[in-house]
């Protein structure tokens, strides 16, 4: 008898229609033999309303209250499902975080999962009960409520479905998969039958946020299968898994962008060791997160390093910047926030060369120059002015066939 | 260095506004140098919408998820009070009924508190924080929350006050103290400055609404003193407590009544022994509670019994009774449902003689005529018809001089 972990989104149990719809697909899934645990967020908008009374009360509430505060908002959840299921015949129980025992360390408002008992968990499935469980939140070893932080809700369905050895986890959102793109750029995205889980860290961390990246992370350590689908409409959606034999190889899975980020340069640099910690070192110890960094040396022997942000942090980025370039002598620091990242994602870049030049060549015949470029093992990454950016991603789509299932290797 | 509870019901706490306003009552208290431990309700109105959200699920929803979704109401007081008392610069930490430790047994919607660990909050305010408690609310020995059932916050705020061995606990509420009968039917109704448990109990079962009874039986069982005022304006209050020598002994201090009663007679049963039994053991296995009970013999022998019920049950008392009076060959079932009790209650009648015939000669005076009469230790109860209920409160209040400060007795 499979054992299989589903979790629903706050749009998804937005309303009690919304509840009594989730209730039957969870039957329908009893009636076929399976054992489920259900993974439930807060009601759509709860959170905020939550956080707005908060606000209301303190400009910096403690986290350890705030915890407290959010976390009634999936409570409200398991008891409505619960007494949904109920209401339909189908035994169900549920669980807080803290009552399941979902032991994670003191980090409020960003919990880590340290342990799980899944014990009790297996007595009611063995039971014949849909166990019902708060996502987002947990206990530390003093008892104090914690949550995983926004989107914490897959992390509590994949950590379950690790403790259970589920056969599947489940992630019903708002969308019925994994597309090769997004579909509001490119008419013919297609979704994927199946992603790995690396590809889908690169497409999650690129943008594609179907998916809390944290929960792919988490799935591929304990190669939980999962699967993201539709709470709205029927259909298999795509499942993220480990590679295997059978698996469509595609050279190219996905394509991700994303316009968030900022481009800074710092230019001639005089040539000394060390110059790429003495610039992105106190970057970095301001809390500013760097993503793409690139260096060259001019003719003059001169450095110049090229480096994203986000947009967010390029004023607080320029500031620091200024003030390196002063203490280096460089000669010039710009900064351009009209850029935009696209990255050819897919595992089978690993055994297929010119998947680099096919795109560079792609980009040229539409005109559009690349600003920078950095790769890794399963993914291609360029710097394009943000203007360009729909017309490369659909020139990159169409140039790597991606509306096209890709043929079965065997 | 005392120890103090206090509790602020929904009201009080019923918006951000009165949240802080509690916030800045406790600060006050710490800043005259006492602990304190706060109990909280849910916000006013937060119950009844979660209850109406069970109720588009369910007609019968479970207990045991009912408990989870309630509880939460509390919860997000407790976190709010928190962060409004830290964001004023005074140190505070919120539990759940669940992280206190308030150990009930497992009756869901009406759990009776078993054991509290005070090890914890007695932590807290030994290291100068307001402990704040979710009330109402308990968890059982396997885990699952519990709640102890409307205005079950009074009793936590006791039931804390006793494992803490506080000073005072104190219920703030909407009045401003205990009153000899019912301000709104009596002008000159007076604030009692104190008041026994045991006469608290007959006051609230006799329709004095400041306090839930179980709270009153609980503060008189581990004699915690008890305070009763509002938290809307300052003032004493009215302190419920043990007698003692220094205590003003009036000898009625208040009066109860209420019109939520009906009264069904069955008249002329053949004399036999056991009749009380044959009338009432039915009544009281359909769970119908019986309050006055009156039994007479008439002259030629055969019995009369009196009763009263609430209204809600008149209507299947009358049905037993009509197949009991059948059986017995009884004469006649009559019920009536436009009566009113009205009662005397002081410690003092039981070192008085002459409460009850003062009692009934002013009665006499107004042309109330006194259908039923039952007389405890510290309480004499009439049943009148209901049109003179008013008339016959305020003649008593008169006639007792209750408007009047007792004198204090040496």
């Amino acid at each position: 008898m499979s054992v299989i972990v589903q979790k629903y989104g706050g749009t998804s149990v937005g309303s009690v229609e919304r509840i009594e719809a989730v209730a039957d697909k969870v039957i329908s899934h009893c009636q076929r033999g399976e054992k489920v645990v259900v993974v439930v967020s807060a009601m759509s908008g709860e959170t905020n309303r939550l956080i707005g009374l908060a606000n209301e009360i303190s400009d910096a509430p403690s986290a350890r209250e705030m915890d407290v505060l959010v976390s009634t908002g999936e409570q409200v959840t398991i008891a409505l499902l619960s007494m949904a299921l109920q209401a339909k015949g189908q035994d169900a129980r549920s669980y807080t975080g803290s009552q399941v025992r979902i032991l994670t360390d003191t980090a409020h408002s960003k919990a880590r999962i340290e342990e799980i008992d899944a014990h009790r968990m297996q007595q009611d499935l063995d039971a014949g009960r849909v166990v019902v469980v708060a996502g987002f939140q947990g206990v530390d070893e003093q008892g104090n409520i914690t949550t995983l932080g926004r989107g914490g809700s897959d992390t509590t369905a994949v950590a379950l479905a690790a403790a259970l050895k589920a056969d599947e986890c489940q992630i019903y959102t708002d969308v019925d998969g994994v597309y090769t793109t997004d579909p509001r750029v490119v008419d013919s995205a297609r979704r994927l039958t199946s992603i790995t889980f690396e590809e889908m860290l690169e497409m999650a961390s690129q943008g594609s946020k179907v998916l809390q990246i944290r929960s792919v992370e988490f799935a591929g350590k304990y190669n939980v299968p999962l699967r993201v689908l539709s709470s709205f409409q029927e259909g298999p959606g795509t499942l993220i898994t480990l590679e295997d034999d059978g698996m469509e190889k595609p050279v190219v899975s996905g394509i991700a962008f994303n316009r968030d980020e900022a481009k800074l340069m710092i230019r001639g640099i005089p040539d000394q060791p060390g110059v790429a910690f003495k610039v992105l070192g106190p970057i970095s110890a301001a809390n500013i997160e760097v993503d793409v960094i690139v260096q060259n040396v001019a003719v003059d022997n001169s450095a110049n390093i090229t480096f994203t942000v986000h947009k967010n942090d390029v004023k607080k980025a320029e500031q620091i910047l200024q003030q390196i370039a002063a203490e280096l002598g460089a000669k010039e620091v710009a900064t351009d926030s009209s850029i935009a990242k696209v990255s050819l994602v897919g595992v089978g870049m690993r055994s297929h060369a010119g998947v680099a030049a096919k795109m560079f060549e792609s980009l040229a015949n539409e005109a559009i120059n690349i600003q920078l470029i950095t790769t890794s093992e399963i993914k291609v990454t360029v710097v394009v002015d943000e203007k360009y950016l729909e017309l490369a991603v659909r020139a990159l789509h169409s140039a790597f066939e991606m509306d096209k299932e890709p043929q079965q290797e065997a």
